[in-house]
């Protein structure tokens, strides 16, 4: 008999978010749980079989009516469900399908948080109707999901989508978290953008509304840009440019329907995605002029649903 | 019953290659035709045509007994068999698949040329055992294909693998044929090479074996390169270069297993594949670094490897 349920399950360095779902994909209820990291991320698998089991016996669910739990992890994934590392939350290398399986006797299917929020946001949001979207997601780092043929493109070990690490800056002598010097994210996250604005504000003596900033954020940055203030403006347009650079080379590579702005920072809305566009225009091959460039709809909520899709045909 | 012969059909601006294969994949026979490209290409179907037919009444095969006709065309087929557009031999936009079964009563499956020699190297060549390759070709341009999972990935509307025109350099002014500047087939297809070559020796008065080249050809500038001349090596360190951060930024979004280098230029083996390693090792993100690299083996044959793997699991 068809089962009538599926759990999608995103997991944070900080928040576990569930929801539950029916199986033609209807979300019923959603909550989070806290990730805990202490001893070395031990204790988390057992609070998710804990508060899926709870949330199932609150709704008069059978474990049986379950068709499956789809859970991302914020590491590399590969297609078994193993984890191979997942430095927030101090796990080592797993199969994290096999050990779910053991603890809720369901079904269980993992992958990377970035390629399953790229799932939700092609399922039930901006990406709807598509088949091919590239999902940008710009926060702390700039983190990327690939979805080729409605199916998300892993890549050797599941490594595919590491859109921040392409190394966009010739010459640069700061090095990136990981260990080399010119990638994406140093410029166009937004803890790039707040370095870069603090820098500029450090190195020069202009006018900006920026040094009235005590604990300056990208939000800042971004709304003095809007506003025109000059400093402002020149880290954003930086930001842009490199990123406007990177997705045309995408393009290139890949070509998607639309490009998903997501993450922290695309809460600027049009004023990142027109700038970004501009420079894409620029440089992108006249075959992928008209891909379209669209901001993120489910917000922190595609994770769940990219996690529940990984049970839906 | 299962039929048991498959025809695979590369097609190219100057001769069009057919192998007859059986279906678990033996090549029992080659040959070639000149492509016909006066009046807008209008007579080549009907040359595939006429010569497969002749080729299966020679070996006594059945037409009823040929599962598929593979064809490679030189520019982006969608995924039904439309042909959006064919510079080299003339073509608008049409329906190969449809019009090539109307003349031959055989199942059609087409697709871009460069996506069926990747697929022929992945089947029986430099990529075997793999699922995941990307496969650059260095001859008059730069182009690419790239397979993951087994399966040719074409990107929105086909034009995924435009390898060629990542652009990879900043203020360049002179143009490529794509109308933009700054293509990384500028400087690393043997035509880059060559001009590259020809602007050096123009500009300076430096010694070097390439003045008495009256032909210049990438050959020739390749050959001084690897016996220490001094403008070749620096053309040919260009060239490297940029291919090599270029696929090391194709290693971040698509992730390949190996990548596989063919065409003209490929000829210079392992001097050509170290050099570009080097540069890839500078630029590559972590996950990445043992990504392998190998030449093409299958040479001008790749193509009908895989346009015959179209119709084989």
């Amino acid at each position: 008999m068809q089962k009538r349920y599926i759990f999608g399950v995103d997991m944070g360095g900080t928040t576990i978010k569930n929801g539950l779902f029916t199986v033609d994909g209807k979300l019923l209820e959603q909550w989070e749980i806290p990730t805990r990291v202490i001893e070395n991320g031990s204790h988390i698998l057992d609070d998710i079989t804990e508060t899926i089991m709870k949330k199932a016996a609150t709704n008069n669910i059978k474990i049986d009516d379950v068709e499956g739990i789809g859970i991302g992890i914020p590491g590399p994934v590969g297609e078994d469900g193993t984890v191979y590392c997942c430095v927030n939350v101090g796990w080592g290398i797993f199969n994290i399908a096999d050990e779910l399986y053991k603890r809720t006797g369901v079904c269980v299917r993992a992958d990377n948080d970035a390629n399953i929020a790229t799932l939700g946001e092609l399922w039930k949001g901006a990406g709807s109707g598509c088949s091919n979207i590239v999902m940008i997601t710009i926060g702390t780092g700039v983190g990327g999901g690939i979805v080729t043929n409605g199916k998300i493109l892993h890549g050797y070990k599941g490594v595919a989508g590491e859109i921040g690490h392409m190394i966009v800056v010739d010459n640069e002598t700061v090095k990136c978290s990981c260990g080399r010097c010119g990638c994406l994210q140093q410029y166009s996250s937004a803890t790039g953008i707040v370095k870069g604005a603090k820098q500029m504000l450090a190195e020069g003596n202009a006018d900006s509304v920026l040094r009235k900033c005590e604990n300056l954020t990208a939000k800042d940055v971004c709304n003095a840009a809007i506003f025109g203030d000059k400093i402002g403006m020149q880290v954003m347009d930086r930001a842009c440019w490199l990123l406007g650079k990177a997705l045309a080379q995408i393009s290139c590579i890949v070509t998607p329907e639309v490009f998903v702005i997501g993450g922290g920072l695309s809460k600027a809305g049009m004023f990142l995605v027109d700038s970004i566009q501009k420079y894409y225009q620029e440089y992108v091959f006249h075959a992928s002029s008209d891909v379209g460039f669209v901001l993120a709809e489910l917000g922190n909520d595609a994770g769940i649903y990219g996690a529940a899709k990984l049970f839906i045909e």
